[in-house]
Formats: C-alpha cells, sequence, structure tokens
C-alpha cells in the first residue's frame, strides 16, 4: 500500500481534490491536469487495482479524507462502481464532510482546480458537475468540410 | 513512436475507438474501462506527451485513424486542447469518415462499446455525448445521513 502522500505538501486553506477510480484513470486524469494548469495542490488520486482488497483501498480513501483539508471535493468515475460505493460508505462514518461528482472529465477537474479557493464545497460540486457537462460536446461536424 | 497496434487486432466490421488526451488519460482510461467490460477491440489510445512535437503526434493520429475500420468515434480529453485541435486539422485532410466527442469520462467509453455495433457513427456520437452528460451526477447528498 504504501504512503500515497509524500509528494504532496498539504496546504490547510484549500479544499483537497480526490480523484477515484477503478485502475489507473484517477492518477492519469491528474497528471494531465497538470500538464494544463501546473503542479495541483491537496490533490490525491487513487485507483482501485486488480487484486486489490476493498479494505485496503478503502482504507486509502480513508486516510486521504482525513489527511486533506475540510471540504474535499471527490471526483469518482463512474456511479455506482466500487470507488463510488466505497467513497459512501465511508463519508456516512467520518465526521468530516465531504463532497462528490462522478463521470469525472477532464474539464471538472480544471474546474475544480480553479473555483476551490472562492466557493463552497457545495457551491464547488454544483459548478462541477455544470462544468463537466457542458464540457462534452459533440464535434463531429467540424471534421467535415 | 514505435508501433502502437501491436497489442491489438483490428476487427473490419466494428467501427474503432480513438481516445485522445493531453498526458496518460487517454491510456489509463481505456484500461479502466477495460478493468470493467473486458478487453476493448478496435480501441486505441494516444497521448500528447511533454517533449513530444505537434507532428509527431498527428502522424500517431493519423496512422490510427488509417489503421481502425470505417466509423472511428473519437473521444477527446478537451475541446480546444492540442489533441482536439490536431484531429479538426487531420479529418479535415482525410477521407475516411469520422466523429468526435469531446469531454471524456468513463460512461462515454463504456457506452461506445456497448453501442457500436447497432449505431452508424452519427447515432454513436449522439449518443455517447448524451450518456457521458447524464452520467455526471452530483452524489453530495448521498454522503451525509
Amino acid at each position: 500500500m504504501g504512503p500515497i502522500f509524500d509528494k504532496k505538501k498539504i496546504r490547510p486553506d484549500i479544499p483537497g481534490i480526490l480523484l477515484l477510480s477503478h485502475g489507473p484513470m484517477a492518477a492519469a486524469v491528474l497528471s494531465s491536469a497538470e500538464m494544463i494548469v501546473g503542479e495541483i495542490d491537496n490533490a490525491v488520486a487513487i485507483g482501485f487495482e486488480i487484486g486489490q482488497s476493498e479494505a485496503e483501498f478503502s482504507a486509502m480513501i480513508r486516510e486521504a479524507i482525513e489527511m486533506l483539508p475540510e471540504g474535499t471535493v471527490v471526483l469518482l468515475d463512474i456511479q455506482g462502481g466500487t470507488p463510488c460505493n466505497q467513497l459512501v460508505y465511508i463519508a456516512l462514518q467520518m465526521k468530516k464532510e465531504c463532497w462528490a461528482v462522478c463521470g469525472l472529465n477532464l474539464p471538472a477537474v480544471i474546474e475544480a482546480v480553479s473555483l476551490r479557493e472562492t466557493c463552497s464545497g457545495k457551491e464547488l460540486a454544483a459548478q462541477i458537475a455544470r462544468t463537466g457537462q457542458e464540457a462534452i460536446v459533440n464535434i463531429s461536424e467540424k471534421l467535415r468540410k
């Protein structure tokens, strides 16, 4: 399992961003987002890996939420999957408040980074969901003369 | 650069799925999708890497579209980024028809896999966009008793 936060300094003044997915998606989206906006503080990505137990995965999520400041926004790959179900289970047991949006895409992550210093968790989750939806655009007509 | 299709057999009877992103996101989303639905035929992921030239990246996209059967659906990380701009540029020059949706998320990829054997490219792109949008859900209220 190993420590997952060694590389990040945690700033107490901004909400955390926690990305959860099946497999490598969460870490890769964070990495791709950093190619666009630069290094992202207070961001942690955790993937549920093949062969990993749900208990181990769950412990990592719990550790991340405990480590990040209050008001963490969680972005999840898909509703109803193991990352989503584990988060709901954990959040109901924890005292620390967090917010969550399923259907993670890159525009949603970039929006979370840009808004989290000025929005409350509640507003942030709502705005991330809107931005993520609006950023899904069928551009097929642009591929034709 | 190297060959990017060695591991995949290309089936001529189903449209391709091409994932394009900044950095590792495209490959990771494909890998995460395969954790859920099993191996995905005719799927190629290409990331625009730090230090790579746009010409090299563009050549890889072109090679993928040429190799995949007619009617490829392209899923892109974010509208207006290099992967998106390169695709539009390439598609306008190529005779092979393809379709594209920006704002790539995991539910959209899974929808593409499940519908591509029965939908035309045009219908598929429209449906992927709808599914991707509908799959972005704010579940914050489920985290509280």
